[in-house]
């Protein structure tokens, strides 16, 4: 049961909280449509690995598997997805770019300082271009908000990745603009 | 030096980050003005102190010193105030709920899973009401995210605190709404 009383006790994880605080529900909304879905060189597909991947290091179990659906979504795979982010991409094939971002998103877990030179340049090295490299650390420190927010309050969440395939394609075709 | 090159080197902390990246910075800014002075029973002046103490506990210097900068601008007893919020209030008189709600914002740091029940009691305890609670989890949440991009990109921070009193007093009384 979460540590305050929420409208609505049957939403989970971030959802029962955009609903009790409509006021900061629009800023948090628009940040995450902004970083997952706005316009970036890096996919949504691969922005969504990302934020799945924090939440996972986290140990946030709903960011965590809501986003990896998300990510399952846009590659039409199925639900096993999910269990290859939390082993690191045993069985999908990412690009190095990609790993080198999740490099330097790790690196952001515990304290921005971490992230050192050695991280970027090896993300450079790699393709990466600015833009993408701030993203990468935009994304990474927003999941430790979003991950905080919803553990912070004690939300529940459903507990089998089957309950989140509905939700995943809902964030990845229709958006984080519109609750439910 | 920043990791990446900005537009404009000379804008300090976030600042050069916010003018980096609009699409991200619009929303970062909504947050930010909705957290610290949108409609809440904390007072700005309560909510800059969870601010500036999360981001002194993170060592985030930018953040801390313009945060605590804008409380001190509240409380207009000048910049010694700074210093106090990195003591825990050696010297200034702070309510015993604002002090249990900085409890459960010290919890946030690390993991949202820290806040466990027995501090929510006793902030409960001392005054404090759901919504309250509500907000200083995210105050704590958002802190940690604005805390690792500053510091996730380099970005470079003036250093004596007299150099954020302008600064403080703007975000106090003109908000986070516009730049510079």
């Amino acid at each position: 049961m979460a540590h305050i009383k929420l409208k609505d006790e049957e939403l989970p994880g971030i959802e029962g909280l955009l609903d009790y605080r409509p006021e900061t529900a629009k800023p948090l909304r628009d940040l995450a449509e902004t970083l997952l879905r706005g316009p970036s060189s890096l996919s949504s597909y691969e922005r969504e690995i990302i934020a799945a991947s924090v939440s996972y290091w986290n140990g946030c179990h709903f960011c965590h598997t809501s986003h990896a659906a998300a990510a399952a979504a846009y590659r039409n795979s199925g639900l096993d997805f999910i269990e290859d982010i939390k082993a690191g991409f045993v069985e999908t094939e990412v690009s190095d770019k990609l790993r080198t971002l999740l490099h330097i998103a790790r690196r952001v877990l515990w304290n921005g300082k971490n992230v050192t030179a050695r991280f970027v340049e090896a993300a450079r090295h790699h393709g990466a271009t600015d833009m993408e490299i701030h993203d990468t650390i935009l994304i990474a420190s927003a999941f430790c908000m979003y991950n905080r927010y919803v553990d912070g309050l004690a939300t529940w969440a459903p507990g089998p990745n089957e309950a989140y395939e509905a939700m995943g394609e809902r964030m990845a075709y229709v958006g984080y603009g519109v609750s439910g």
